[in-house]
């Protein structure tokens, strides 16, 4: 059997595509899978830079140019952190928002294909160890 | 909790982390993640490029240009396929060999450590599931 690594590349490239052609189809054709170390990981209210960075596991640099990308396509745009003026946060726009609400949908949609395909019990307890298994690595 | 492809891209950042990182230590401080696309797909006796493609999803030449690296790095060569004379095979070198070899024996020692947390049922049920969720990306 295909190890872990195989496994999560596979599944990872499928569900990337799948989720960037239905994105594009309702509205959000510029959006590229890159872009998902931030927009998946950014709250309503704005998430500091550097915490995009820690979660999705990509170096600062990297997160820098993808905030500078989504914000030339009007996703997201910075803020002083109310909390700490020197701060910035990076806050979704209402595009933004929106495209956060479809990924959610889109996603949901993907899961509960999945479940439906091996069992919903099966499939929670699956991600239950993938959970505990992505853990490991912080 | 964490989505299906949150999940994979934490998973597969950690595990590639990991292994990469060990087989620096073993003497392939050269490889990268990304030349993961070939050597994880690579058979002992050759593979032909388009297969490569085909079985890493990545596009065909995204992986000539990975070939084009591990041929100058001294991990594969390009030989002619003795079944049809036009065609070319990707042959691991005796050094892409060992690459395969140590690689297969760290992925196990991951996949040991992660079988050990979880549990080696749950954990072998969670490879099954897996696998089957990735088949449906083909």
């Amino acid at each position: 059997m295909a190890d872990i690594g195989v496994l999560s590349a596979h599944l990872l490239s499928g569900f990337q595509k799948e989720l960037f052609t239905r994105l594009a189809e309702v509205g959000h054709g510029e959006m590229r899978p890159r872009h998902g170390a931030v927009m998946a990981y950014i709250a309503p209210a704005g998430t500091r830079a550097s915490e995009l960075s820690e979660r999705s596991g990509q170096h600062k640099q990297v997160v820098g140019t993808l905030i500078d990308e989504l914000e030339r396509l009007g996703y997201v745009s910075r803020q002083p952190d109310p909390a700490d003026r020197r701060a910035k946060l990076v806050v979704p726009t209402e595009l933004g928002r929106d495209q956060m609400l479809q990924a959610a949908k889109i996603i949901a949609e993907i899961e509960d294909g999945f479940a439906r395909r091996v069992g919903t019990e099966k499939f929670s307890a699956f991600k239950e160890v993938f959970a505990e298994i992505a853990r490991t690595y912080g």
